[in-house]
């Protein structure tokens, strides 16, 4: 099976998400500069998902330019990975709104953590497609940046109960890591 | 004609229906777990819908791989198709917010009746196009899997005039019949 | 330049106006039979301009098969036909909510006319590219389809004023009309 | 790295942007011609967001026609560059309905302005790539189209202070300026 069509299907997932967060910026009835005041905490967090769900529209693209085929297994893994982000905008609104409350920074958590791990299983069914042998599977290799990903994701929720802040400062820190664009795959690729 | 734009644009409307979806599950204004708990029927409306609608996707994307052209019946079979799969969010969002009471049940149950009935009728088309000697008839053959999903469908929408409950019980197990790829198509195109 | 992402990004934007017309579908907030009553004028009225936008979906697909390449006034001819596309939702909307009353079926005419005349001029740009011996200009020929429609708009538009079932009956006719996919291209296409 | 899947994703943003700004003009309640006239403002700032959207996309468009390959800065140049016009649907909508009063004007210049910006960086990371003797490093040379919307954009910003009404006319001459398809690379690409 070609890969086309699970890229097209993808990349449609993945702009309509990342667009439909900017329906949580809802026009506000002032015509003043106050109006917009209430809207920075839901501006804030949708900057942070943006970078996020392009971050993994990035990471998804530079992974398939390594593969060729997919199969049934991979277009559900994939389907799963889609359904965690698809959460995103929901999850992004109720922090948003709740101006970075405990609760909801726990949900936004939760959210991008089962989202790590569906992005970690689809990774695992490419591999196991490829082989052990394959460019792929030494890019990935040891996943590094994934692994340190997920305990930055589990403490963060764990410390929200305690003081969320931190919990925000730790999301926006997984963000930085992976702004640096996967080059783990290019590199094996070029050579 | 050629096929890639029928696919484009099924892609852009399935990727739309299975992400509006998730604009039913609206931002609570409390913050606290307890204003996600009357969420859950959503949520879980939720699930079984993006199951559904990935399915649909994902035959559809085996079904297309074996076929090389189209003509205007299989256009119009596709719109027929995407017709009834554009109203899942609708009957998704009332079965949610009613939690799962009769009529949404009902209704869920003849949109997902109406878009298998469009599915077979899209098949159809393009065993008509390919011949009955083509690798596609030959594999769709009997549709086992589709026959029965139309019997669990009917069934269903009779018994939740009696127990709704019941009915949730037999879409959830067509989700499951078919949750395993078509391996059909692509053993008979290996072939 | 090529055709491919004008195909692309008009296939995403009829995807999107086709889609988003379904969330003029409320959810309502009964759980009874009688809590869908209401919405069947703005189900019957999603039916039309489903047909109508699919309509433009298989013309454009059929008519950009006799192109090869595109320049900057096709580009914004057809940026023009989208827009007034664009619009088809929001009369829908008025029309279906208003049950078919006078004004919302005059709105729901203009949008149409000025659907089919931008439709004409992107043809025109089209054929001035292509040349007047080309297979394309062949095929538009006399465009009497084309002409037809217009005729009936216009008429559809002024007798809403007088009495507006009489218009509905006659954007369903149009509907009709080209509901037969446009088989002048693919006939001259074949030869 | 191939374009194929960075135009497509861009192709979905723009598509989804361009679109959903019509879901700012919400269905009127009346059914009367009256019930449109409140729209008229938000109906004209989606013609004039449409069109800047529309050259957004031609201009892409035209510019990656040049591009043969893309790497992780210009993904994200590009993320850049669309995370600004994904603010346009609001700032629309905040303008129309508060009939392009002040402070809507200025956010209005500040994400046009601050678009152009991310466009001219995405303009230098392709540049980059291409080299400074690239036909598209001549194509864009001195960027005279971009220089002067940057100096109109500044200009409307500050005047919105004292009169919003000459902002909103130096938006629609930018509009006129660009409305004329990117020659420049289309004339160096002929060559």
């Amino acid at each position: 099976m070609s890969k086309g069509r699970l890229e097209a299907f993808s990349d449609g997932v993945l702009a309509i998400i990342i667009t439909i967060m900017v329906l949580e910026l809802k026009v506000p009835h002032g015509e003043d500069l106050a109006a917009l005041r209430p809207m920075i905490p839901v501006f804030l967090s949708y900057i942070l998902s943006f970078t996020f769900v392009g971050i993994y529209w990035n990471n998804h693209h530079h992974t398939l330019q390594a593969i060729h085929q997919v199969n049934g297994r991979i277009l559900w893994a994939n389907l799963h990975l889609l359904f965690w982000l698809s959460l995103v905008p929901f999850a992004t609104g109720w922090m948003g709104e709740n101006h970075f409350t405990q609760w909801p920074i726990v949900l936004y958590g939760v959210v991008l953590l089962m989202s790590a791990i569906a992005y970690t299983i689809f990774l695992r069914q490419l591999i196991a497609q490829e082989g052990q042998d394959s460019p792929l599977a030494k890019a990935i290799n040891s996943d590094f940046k994934g692994k340190i990903s997920l305990g930055f994701y589990i403490t963060a929720i764990l410390l929200a109960l305690w003081n969320p802040r931190i919990s925000l400062v730790l999301y926006v820190l997984v963000a930085i890591i992976w702004f640096i664009p996967d080059r783990r795959i290019e590199t094996v690729l070029t050579e």
